[in-house]
């Protein structure tokens, strides 16, 4: 994400308003260009919207922010979301903001614009529930942070975690307002990626039998892909099901040559039933006798479900949990030892789509479940 | 290849020596350029040479030439060759050629040059025997032409036999004189090239189960093609090693998304003991279910060692013959009914690569055996 998308550099914070309607408060953020790497503007207003709280401490890291109560509470939780999109839809070459849209759709009201669903509607509900919450049964921590939608060593949340553990590892439970479509969705399964490369040797393939077909060879790799039966592990009352695919496959150069390379690209995405290291033992044993080049390794999150704050929340969401199945920085707070859930306004199915947009009634669901629990007792 | 090599082109041709070594002319050969499309200054240097003897009857055709004698005989012999040369050898931007050179290796007399090998020793051999052979016991069908290292529809082999069918079909037996090596080389394989294509629905592969992986659904053509045991069969005395091969093959299009494409490319190549209709059928046995997207389809070539002819050159040429296993044009004589073999002077191996040669002892060996062979009585 080296281009540069914007021409100028506004000076002034741009001022949300943080008391007003928390939809109407969503569309301001959109209206805010904030793809990976430019998020400073949008940081600015959200630093100098938490600013003007005088019940929160708050701490600047790049473009990330950490902003904590210390009332004293017995137990601390985590709301956490990323500032950053990705580029804009149709406008890869804009280099300013597409305008947010209302529209009616069978008499429900939807937010259309980049990130309405990924996910700047859970920003605008954990700025909106920053400023409402003046006093709450939890201390509270709000975590905005960078670089989610880019390559993992980018992470604003890890470097966070990195130079300020102290600010984040005394919670008790954390919440990425990450969309689920108002549903709780506990933990995510875990990913990693490798290549199998399989070598041969060339010839013209009129005297194929003086070669060795690296594509032939490559069959055996597919035959245990294929004959590989996916589980489906329970982990805390929810079913995570697995997968293990070849995500990409090439070999051969020529139509008269016989190939002597082919590379297949899988993909293995796992219950938190196991940690990466077992995981990543189980590939090893399924493609034994194969070098696994690996390109991403991602541990799962378990859910945290039976954690008594998590409880509460479920109750007041009052919808069953499901489990994630895509990856999230949930599993970043769960290796810190924090139990922690996806929960947020809008279909991740529409997330980094042209069409993206939020149902407005799922951010007010989200408000006004997560005031509900924050506020009990 | 429309890129244009040369710069200019010379109005009278170049004169070739018909009567001195035959080694002398090919090197003269190989000095003028005839990069597939540049054959015309090589054309004009052959039909002049050819015009000036009396016993012949020349016809040119664009860059290619016929020229037989019409001395009344009860057969008639074809002997054939090419007069283009692949690109110039670590010179793709000459526009010139590069000069033949010759070298003694191991006591043996080589000369270097591209086209040495394929196949401008063979065409020296052909115009040294037109300029010696002033009498013989066949009547004598000598074919130059132009695109043969080329599509198969530029050919100007396929243009003659569709220009000029009567000065060609009246042959009872053909000998190209494409490199083996000073073996006879009897018929060649057929070869088709098709592609199968597997449709997948695409999904995140964090939900892999929505939709439907591309590359496990080609497990089963790779599966067919490693269980496929390719046969030798023996025609007219000579053992023709089949072969079924994946030459390439692609599928997917990033790490995190089921491949909703996959498509592989499958080279078979048949023996002669097959007519082109029955290889196809038995390929669409073989992936029966599978739709063959062909992009290529020639027929093998009978050896034809059995008419007697082919048997007189065996004895001249004193060496147990051999199957050919390239496709070669000799499947177009074969196609015409003219039973047609290799024999030329060349190691294969070397056709096309920088290294090209010929070892000049090959070159007296073949003249001198065809000579022997034409001459007998």
């Amino acid at each position: 994400m080296s281009e540069d998308y914007r021409t100028e550099h506004t000076p002034q914070p741009t001022t949300l308003n943080l008391s007003g309607d928390v939809a109407e408060l969503c569309a301001q953020i959109i209206d805010i260009f904030s793809v990976s790497g430019h998020e400073t503007e949008l940081a600015d207003a959200v630093e100098a919207s938490l600013n003007s709280r005088e019940y929160l401490s708050v701490t600047r890291d790049g473009d990330s922010i950490i902003a904590r109560t210390e009332w004293g509470k017995k137990q601390r939780v985590i709301l956490a979301g990323h500032l950053d999109t990705v580029p804009l839809p149709h406008h890869p070459e804009s280099k300013g903001t597409v305008p947010s849209q209302w529209c009616e759709e069978n008499g429900a009201k939807k937010l259309y614009g980049r990130g309405a669903t990924d996910m700047k509607s859970g920003v605008a509900v954990q700025l909106a529930l920053a400023a409402t919450l003046q006093h709450a049964q939890y201390d509270i921590t709000y975590v905005f942070y960078d670089h989610e939608e880019v390559a993992s060593e980018l992470s604003g949340l890890a470097r966070l975690m990195r130079h300020h553990p102290h600010l984040l590892n005394d919670a008790d439970f954390a919440v990425l307002l990450e969309p689920t479509h108002g549903t709780i969705e506990g933990g995510c399964n875990g990913t990693m990626r490798f290549w199998v490369h399989c070598q041969g040797i060339a010839a013209h393939s009129g005297r194929s039998w003086v070669g060795k077909n690296a594509i032939h060879a490559m069959n055996d790799v597919l035959n245990r892909l294929c004959s590989y039966e996916a589980q489906t592990y329970e982990v805390e009352g929810l079913a995570y099901r697995e997968g293990l695919n070849a995500v990409q496959i090439s070999g051969g150069v020529a139509g008269n040559v016989i190939p002597d390379k082919c590379s297949v690209h899988i993909n293995y995405r796992f219950s938190p039933k196991h940690t990466l290291e077992e995981a990543t033992a189980h590939m090893r044993q399924v493609f034994a006798g194969y070098e696994l080049d690996f390109v991403d390794q991602s541990a799962a999150a378990r859910p945290g479900l039976d954690a008594p704050l998590a409880q509460e929340l479920i109750t007041a969401v009052g919808e069953e949990p499901k489990p994630k199945y895509g990856w999230t920085d949930v599993a970043r707070f769960s290796q810190m030892g924090i139990p922690a859930v996806n929960f947020g306004p809008g279909d991740a199915l529409l997330a980094h789509t042209d069409d993206e947009h939020v149902d407005v009634e799922e951010i007010y669901h989200c408000f006004t479940s997560l005031k509900e629990w924050l506020s009990q007792k």
